[in-house]
């Protein structure tokens, strides 16, 4: 069946913005909330309107009010089903086991899209739009799959099957650790010499840039999932306890430091398939209005595909380091064409 | 008096990038490397030839082999004295105690520059331009540290005065403890499921960014700090073991993202300053050249000042998100204009 109608429970960042996606969809939506000003809010967003009879009911709302959630619901007017966004996805199944309802009702889900800021004011219609967005369809009615999988795709997502333990061992690794290491490596920041702390370079900027999340969204995704995230933050423990022990043995150092090297490796690059190799090539620029469009105008006038960048100003200097990451024949051609335009280009010989 | 001879020993990046600087400024240099190739290689880059009576010797040689570099000097036809350049300040200094060179010779000093690529072939004569340079010139001869003073200058970058065992304590808090956290991290991801890591996203890849670096480089670095490391790392096992012990504790846990919050919030801004405050502005691109020229254009037009910028491309797709940072009063300016123009700006609302 085709959906028409579906109600979102929760008008946060996620619920908002699959909510403004779907009617943009014309799919009729009605926002729901605990808080009256966020469903007020998210409803005159999407201009939604409350109905009766939903088709399907997604629950977006925070990880711990799921079960209070599921509780109060009236399953018997939804027609295909219920499905989240949540997080952490042994959980929810719990809860779903605790509250009576049956699986083959309940589509578990979680769009891999965020961002830094909350709330239905920062809601966007594109938020999942070439996104993972796992599913765990084990034990699901077909048609509530297909329903689930037609919402996900008018979002502009790419849906991934991932039974629920093996869900949350993956976020485990690749999400949950991160922000637990990288929180806990700018904890030490705390109480530091400020002309320690002007030394800083990119590095540890890099590093603790997602320890400034918010911490009432994290302390329920780590404690939810604290069975999958345990081993993993006892073995890194060991690890650096290891290295501490033989802080003095360049060998062993060594080896640590081109562990992680193999490690990084592993990720994927930034389309999804195997890590691209890049031609970085530095360019020195004034820092000021026009220079990027100069720089980029050039970019295009040389057709060549700008695949990263980044930006470093230097500290009480008013000139910034512009560098292009390119494919090699790109660079090699961007590079020649700046340079014969005056180009301050720093190319590696 | 004016420097016109200097001998610089080691053809590695920093050293032939200080080379490379100076001769740009008219100074005479000698290149010298225990590896006839490195040498002969830095000294056609600069078309630097040998001379006998050098006013200043800039030790540029890796960490470990400092000491025997200093064994093998003839002090006596050094007019200023000695320089060196590397990155742990007290193990040098205690390798000068033990060559028998006075410490009124020996300005040890730290520029804060590098690249992710090595050797005289990645040298450029403006990698220290903005950078700070530390010197500690305590017990060192007004005219040697005069000297030091002066390359810095030509050289671009700001001298900053820390002693020492300041500096060493300070490089491992901000460089040498990220380091060894992100390779730690980046390790555990060794023998992952490949599927797993495509849902990495660009939290993970931040956080292991620096993951990438230099064994050789960092095994010295990190033996050599050992002693200002290790309280350091074994704080951080701490506060990661008591985590560990209260991983189900929703407050506890909040407590540690807020610290972790709290202590990014100290590192100064990009420009040295204070951390200033930017807003960001996402934009929809199509991924292809000429789309970010048309961008920059738009920002050059708008007359605003684009502080930094992101690129993230999604999985799959070949659209992607460009987030600037610029200002509040430029982005809302910078907001209105691109709205006007057709483009898809996603802006706080």
């Amino acid at each position: 069946m085709a959906i028409s109608h579906v109600r979102i429970i929760g008008s946060g960042l996620i619920g908002s913005s699959i909510g403004l996606g779907l009617v943009q969809n014309q799919i009729e939506v009605s926002m729901v909330d605990t808080d009256p000003a966020a469903q007020a809010l998210a409803q005159d967003l999407m201009a939604s309107s409350p109905h009766t009879e939903p088709d399907l009911v997604i629950i977006a709302t925070p990880l711990g009010s799921i079960s209070q959630v599921l509780k109060g619901l009236d399953t018997s007017t939804v027609k295909l089903g219920f499905m989240d966004i949540s997080s952490v996805k042994t959980k929810v199944l719990s809860d779903v086991e605790g509250s009576g309802l049956s699986r083959t009702r309940f589509l578990p889900s979680h769009p891999m899209a965020g961002r830094e800021v909350g709330g239905a004011q920062s809601a966007r219609a594109d938020l999942f739009a070439g996104r993972p967005w796992i599913i765990d369809s084990h034990g699901v009615d077909p048609e509530l799959r297909a329903a689930g999988l037609e919402i996900i795709k008018l979002l502009g997502a790419t849906p991934i099957e991932l039974v629920s333990r093996e869900h949350d061992q993956a976020v485990a690794l690749v999400s949950h650790l991160p922000q637990i290491v990288s929180s806990l490596l700018a904890g030490q920041l705390q109480g530091a010499n400020p002309q320690w702390l002007d030394l800083a370079g990119a590095g540890l900027r890099d590093t603790v840039r997602i320890a400034g999340s918010n911490p009432d969204l994290w302390k329920e995704i780590i404690s939810a999932n604290s069975g999958a995230i345990a081993p993993l933050l006892k073995k890194f423990i060991e690890d650096a306890e290891n290295l501490l022990s033989k802080i003095d043995n360049e060998d062993f150092i060594a080896e640590v430091i081109e562990g992680g090297a193999q490690g990084r490796a592993l990720i994927p690059g930034k389309h999804g398939g195997k890590q691209r190799s890049y031609t970085y090539l530095p360019i020195i620029i004034e820092d000021k209005p026009g220079q990027l469009a100069s720089l980029f105008d050039e970019c295009a006038r040389a057709q060549v595909n700008v695949e990263d960048l980044a930006i470093e100003h230097s500290p009480g200097q008013f000139t910034g380091l512009i560098t292009l990451a390119l494919s090699e024949s790109d660079a090699a051609k961007l590079s020649d064409h700046l340079r014969a335009h005056g180009w301050n280009v720093h190319a590696q010989r």
